[in-house]
């Protein structure tokens, strides 16, 4: 067995903390919103840096950016790794760029080792996964996974701006490409990215194993009844949105109790008129119910649908479910999960297979081409949050195992 | 027994219509905000209908106004009628206007008829009832029962734009006055008033007779857990500040069920951050309970408030019930609650005794003297609304009502 390579940890530390500067925020953390300015400045940054190891810089209609290695036998399909430069509005410093600049960092030391690449390595930066800026989020994964056309893309518009169009701020920042990613043989893709939840650093383990990401099914419901005064009007005769927004959130808890691995959140409540003293009479909330388990999902979802519909009967009150997303669970390559977890191991980390509770683009990925994911531990399980952090060891070890899953799929 | 005086039905209709002029909202309605230029304009035409009527018209610090036609032994305490002028931002023609005008239209009766007043007779228009711009609410008549200081109402703050006093609002308009109304000697107080409820329109009913005012507690509950990812955070992790606060709304309604003659309200509740995907890490919502029955409504409150204890501790969500308003229920005058009834009956309406849902002035003015109001049927029990109605007929009836009351106390 030969020795193992090991990264240039302090190397991509700073990388890290460079592109961490982009976007920087006052109290920390960083603003990136995907075709922003500071997201214009980040793939530049990218761009150069791939430049400075010779890779082919490949961008396609959508913005998403391939920074490749050509093997000897560029017929061969290639192994591909990366993850995402955008930000949330207030996001932190990994939640994507890890994905991106380890992938740098495993080719960097590939190089510097001599390595003899035979199929082509590429680094990829998607466009617009975090869908803060635009929907869908994972959107430029999607595209290329063809489930979602060029035209729907460009026509999406800015949730902060509705007149500024995806097409118009990607034309701004000058990543309108011509290359046909979708069209490129895929051999393999393989993520590093912090788990954005609690359980690695719980259970204190260094490594976690990707082997699914969860289904997600988000719903939007709208409830109507009759906005009246709240001294004069007996309690029978009210048709209370409020009261059946509350019922429904609580069944959402319920449901979660019911149905093994199942998760349900009710993050979105608008109530309207939203005044002490009046009978509420119309509420929008959101249910997001997520498990990985396709029919467990599908059963929890319809009894929300069908017992939220009674609550609402119950009340006068009329209800309307909106889907707004479903996505279904999604099974990565047995292959590449035990390749994962071999690495780790045999580097001496602990590990733990596990599902991914969020999205990412390595489940559009996986519709293509044999795909799995690495975790290594969020601090405090917090993400999408300035405060977002995970310790240099951990990135250290999951680059590591990066560089060693990325070796053996490039010698399949 | 003498033939009962009746009023002049067309004479006040077309009062209440011209006043409905004055803050007219284009789709109906009106927006009168108390001390706006729209307030001023309504005082100006209650004033000059005042002194067509050669009524003395008195101003207090506050710009309460009294229209008094002085009777022959003005030491006598005075009998009051009234209500206020000022409505919500989108209020109907009714609630306020009707109680001063039809007041306004009992005495000019009593005048045509040649009516000999020994005791005085006093049309109130009571500052800012509604407390639609500054707050309290009834915050006039609280300030005649001496329940709230000048210094105190002179600092209010307009909501809509907090740079702006009380103080000022009330001396750019022009109506802050010298005669101190809090010294006056008050015979009794009346009030006609729409019941902004559906009960008497559902039971077919022309004469509310109000026997006494619901107590109100509003509460405001401020929840706080921890923002987590929607997808990655197990159940059991959570500290859901939105599943919290759907659990104690829902307790409201069930507390409601629990206590005779309670209802509930939750009537505003904000979600934070307020994203799908994200677990509720703050929420502020309101209760506001309601009861005839002063131990019967405390009661309600420490049962919600110790069961909400229990629910936000078992989240492990910190929990705090900020008190905003605490009346305790007003019992009016036996007397005059007959004085209603009878002269209802006597001129063939149907009656029906019943408590006020609402706040009115009549529940401040019943720490003062004897005091009770006149309920008649508002359409579909819709007030606060640009779509108020009250049939003309109702009106006449009510007002018929209200001067046959009067006469009777003028005659003590």
């Amino acid at each position: 067995m030969k020795k193992s390579l090991t990264i240039n940890a302090s190397r991509l530390h700073q990388r890290i903390q460079d592109m961490g500067k982009i976007g920087a925020l006052p109290g920390g953390g960083v603003c990136r919103l995907a075709l922003s300015k500071e997201d214009q400045t980040a793939r530049d940054l990218f761009k150069q840096w791939c430049q400075d190891l010779h890779l082919k810089v490949l961008i396609d209609a959508v913005g998403n950016m391939l920074g490749v290695q050509e093997g000897s036998q560029p017929e061969l399909p290639m192994v591909v790794t990366g993850s995402h430069l955008d930000s949330v509005a207030t996001g932190g410093l990994f939640d994507g760029p890890l994905g991106v600049l380890a992938g740098l960092e495993a080719l960097q030391t590939l190089q510097e080792n001599g390595y003899d690449f035979k199929r082509s390595l590429a680094i990829a930066n998607f466009t617009n996964e975090e869908g803060a800026r635009f929907t869908p989020d994972m959107m430029g994964s999607l595209y290329i996974k063809k489930g979602i056309s060029q035209q729907e893309i460009y026509a999406a518009q800015s949730i902060q701006a509705p007149h500024v169009s995806f097409e118009s701020a990607l034309q701004r920042i000058g990543y309108q490409g011509k290359n046909k990613l979708q069209d490129l043989p895929f051999h393999s893709f393989v993520e590093l990215h912090i788990e954005q939840g609690p359980i690695l650093e719980q259970e204190n383990i260094t490594i976690g194993v990707v082997e699914k990401v969860q289904g997600i099914y988000w719903t939007e419901f709208h409830l109507k009844g009759v906005a009246n005064h709240a001294g004069t009007t007996p309690m029978h005769l009210r048709h209370d949105a409020g009261y059946v927004a509350a019922e429904i959130a609580t069944l959402a808890r319920k449901i979660s109790q019911q149905f093994a691995g199942q998760v349900a959140t009710v993050g979105m409540m608008q109530f309207s008129p939203n005044l002490i003293n009046v009978v509420p009479q119309e509420v929008v909330f959101t249910v997001d119910l997520r498990n990985t388990n396709h029919d467990l999902l599908e059963q929890a979802y319809q009894s929300l649908i069908t017992q939220a519909q009674e609550l609402a009967n119950k009340e006068g009150v009329t209800l309307v479910a909106k889907s707004l997303v479903q996505f279904a669970p999604v099974d990565f390559d047995a292959g590449i999960i035990d390749k994962v977890e071999h690495n780790a191991q045999n580097l001496g980390y602990t590990t733990r297979r596990m599902p991914s509770g969020a999205g990412h683009d390595a489940q559009m990925m996986a519709a293509i081409c044999p795909t799995s994911m690495i975790f290594v531990p969020s601090v405090a399980g917090i993400s999408h949050n300035v405060k977002e952090f995970t310790h240099p060891a951990h990135i250290e070890a999951g680059t590591n195992v990066l560089l060693g899953v990325i070796q053996e799929l490039l010698e399949e």
